[in-house]
């Protein structure tokens, strides 16, 4: 049997169905590579059936050898090969340079994702159109829940239970559905054959059915068995929660560094980890080893910098308010000033998340339930991403100290340098541009309108003391040239570093 | 003699003009109404004349008795009436309410100020040129500078020196120069006519005279001079200092209470004092009791609520960075985002700042130098100064908490309530509206075309609950109504209240 490599490798097997098997029975393997082994949680899939899978790292032969208290699972063996990876296949994202990300085989990835929490609990013919949007909407992730939600515009009810029903109707939270895991894996692969990463959110307060009241353990036995379910899955990212401080009442503090390692204790894989905020002084402290990255939901958006250095990891801001016109003000930014906090995270060294709510006469708001897109900011979204991928090979670092004051956002990689001006619109520019001359490529973009165009250097302009005692602020006296802009908002500089 | 309330009484007597008449003749007098006396310092004016000036704020008969180290200026002593203000003499600005200003005959005062920091050192014909400038503009108030200024945009030589040329062409300390004053009082009158308060700036660092560096003695002195000269006029305000913080090379910290002590013991009127950082994060501690309302320089608008609920006084932001098209980016943002952070600061219970920076061939920009307004914003601020001066009478109280979240700005005074949406654009809105239905106008209210539209009541949003367990956040479910509005940026709603 071969397996290409970051694809799935899945094991099946029968065993008991009697009693409770997701609480009775114990199903797992050991993966092994000459000497290295891999610990690998198999789950139970319903009507008899086991299933293990593993996402293979490594070329060549691996052998599995599965134990279970359950006679028929135990002890079985066998061997696989894995190939090659697929041209398309770059593994799963991890991050590097500190504050970025990049996928197992050094593809660079720069997260520039969307929101449709709910997406997979809609209608079939609406979940195949979000699908068909995503794939030209340029978006390289997505937040979503595995449980339905009950929030305004987003009331009606999910596709699946996530839990089987007892007898009298009631939700029988001891007792995953596999049909509605099995869906949210068909499309978690489908995302993947796009090339999206799901980053999954697991727990969330929007609730109505009981899922955000189950009890520690409950919790934890659902975070193994999705994890054993779709850690094999390479473009996973693992959102412990959204908004996790809207279920302290139920799920208090201490209970959720536990919920993270039972993560870690089930993914072989070891993928992405963050938990997301509500309130904004809420932030969980992502500084514990078990985050791996800082997801929050901040308007502030030029405190991005702050943030990244307070945490020393990569920072997604995955909600800055959302383009539409729904009465609630998280959801009625203009895409304007949507794409505006989208350049000024990115050029401040983070990342940023897509999120659409305009009203609709039948509640389909992309945030919620996915289907089209109606706005103006993800095609400015999709473009920020062909630029920032053209020339970035690490992740932009940004430009700080006095750029902060003065609130215009620049950040620089390796052979790239931007400066966005945001709301300021100076007619002639030198800060930050080298100083010495040199093969220097200039280009102007307009981050609206979608254009780039090349500029000329010109001498920099002259500068005098800002106070006494001759000091000058502000620019160095020694920029070596300087550029003419157009006076208006929304635009960024480009400077390409042509040398050797 | 008669003087009318909040005019200017003037005694003008000949006495010695050997020697260093600034350092060596005391002269002062107490002016004194029945058992009330007043100690008012007098001023040495050159050629062997002493002035001393006063502004009654009391109608009846007022007695005055000199005293002077100088047998001439000494014992002197006389009467003069003051009779009822003039009509558009309202008194000097006080603080009321702890957040706002009035007049003191109670006239609100609500400040819409700009800053043409070295107007008084232009050409005479550039200075009636700001004069009738801001005649039109709708500015009632004006941050300028005693001393010159040496700034980019800003080399030219002053029309005088504030202090006399000795032999050599240096600057002498000791000797104020008369005709500097004289010529700096009689654009603070012009301004006094025109209803417009001038924020006098003392001292500042953009200095190339020696000016920056006079020792703590001279700068208590020029200090005391100038309260003695410029105290009686009724629109004078204090600003110790724009940026101290970048004069405390030459000034260190402790000597900064010292200056604000000595405007005290020379004003015997009690005019507004305030003090002006550069640095953001080196705001001067305004919650000293001679510092009598907050004056900061920050972009960060939606924070106003939180520094005047810091410091608990009256709240100027005077320089939320200036419309133009600089290269420096505190002086080239868009006019939109000026008036943006405008209305963003006056609905949270504060005040903004103007300032204008265009380039111009002769470096003739507005913030600098005076003379002409070239850009949008002035116009969007006069007419923000009008609808408050409409309905407002004590000042706007923000609205806060989960307002703060959500970055919808949001005031209200006592018959009258605003809500500006600022960047954000919904198609229905409630929050923030009666809670019972009654006799309420609903205006919307377009910031940057300048238009009021009457709205209609519609039924308010259906809300739905936003957690688990019912929660319903955002909105009291008993809103009696909502109000449609045009899905764009930049609006905002009034809502009076025509109840009893």
């Amino acid at each position: 049997m071969n397996v290409s490599k970051w694809d799935i490798f899945e094991l099946e097997l029968d065993g008991p169905d009697s009693g409770n098997p997701f609480l009775d029975v114990t199903f797992a393997a050991t993966l092994s590579k000459g000497n290295r082994t891999v610990e690998v949680p198999g789950f139970y899939d319903g009507n008899g059936t086991y299933r293990l899978r593993y996402m293979p790292d490594d070329e060549g032969e691996w052998h599995w050898l599965t134990r279970s208290n359950a006679a028929a699972l135990d002890g079985k063996t066998g061997t696989f090969t894995c190939t090659p990876a697929k041209p398309d296949a770059h593994g799963p994202v991890q991050v590097v340079h500190k504050y970025h990300f990049a996928h197992a085989d050094g593809t660079p990835y720069f997260p520039f994702g969307t929101t449709c929490y709910a997406w997979t609990h809609q209608p079939l013919e609406m979940q195949a159109e979000t699908l068909e949007t995503l794939e030209k909407s340029g978006f390289n992730k997505i937040r979503m829940c595995v449980f339905p939600k009950d929030y305004p515009y987003n009331v009606n009810e999910p596709l699946h239970d996530v839990y089987q029903r007892d007898a009298d109707g009631g939700i029988d939270f001891d007792r995953p559905n596999p049909d509605a895991f099995r869906h949210f894996e068909k499309q978690v692969r489908a995302l993947m054959d796009l090339g999206i990463e799901a980053d999954i959110i697991i727990l969330h307060p929007y609730d109505r059915w009981g899922y955000a009241d189950m009890t520690a353990d409950q919790d934890c036995r659902y975070i193994a068995y999705l994890t054993a379910r779709l850690a094999a899955f390479r473009n996973v990212w693992w959102s412990l929660a959204n908004e996790y401080d809207f279920l302290l009442n139920t799920k208090p503090m201490h209970q959720w560094d536990r919920y993270f390692h039972v993560i870690e204790e089930n993914d072989p894989h070891r993928h992405l980890k963050s938990i997301h905020n509500g309130d904004r002084t809420m932030n969980f402290d992502h500084r514990k080893p078990w985050v791996d990255h800082v997801c929050i939901q901040n308007a502030e958006v030029k405190r991005t910098n702050e943030w990244r250095d307070q945490y020393g990891k990569p920072l997604v801001n995955d909600e800055l308010q959302y383009e539409g016109n729904v009465w609630q003000a998280w959801g009625c930014i203009s895409a304007q000033e949507l794409v505006h906090r989208f350049w000024t995270t990115v050029m401040r060294g983070g990342y940023a998340g897509h999120g659409e709510t305009y009203t609709h006469p039948e509640d389909l708001l992309w945030w919620a339930k996915g289907g089209k897109l109606y706005g103006e900011s993800w095609k400015r979204i999709a473009f920020l991403r062909s630029l920032i991928e053209e020339d970035v090979t690490k992740g932009l670092t940004p430009l700080t100290n006095e750029w902060m004051w003065d609130r215009v956002s620049a950040g620089e990689d390796e052979k790239v340098r931007y400066i966005y001006f945001g709301e300021h619109q100076p007619s002639i520019w030198a800060k930050g541009l080298p100083l010495e001359d040199g093969d220097y490529q200039l280009d102007l973009i307009d981050t609206w309108n979608m254009t780039v165009e090349r500029l000329e250097k010109v001498p920099a302009p002259k500068v005098h003391p800002t106070r006494h005692g001759k000091v000058v602020r502000g620019l160095k006296p020694d920029a070596a040239f300087g550029v003419e802009l157009p006076s208006r908002p929304y635009l960024a500089l480009r400077i390409r570093d042509l040398r050797g």
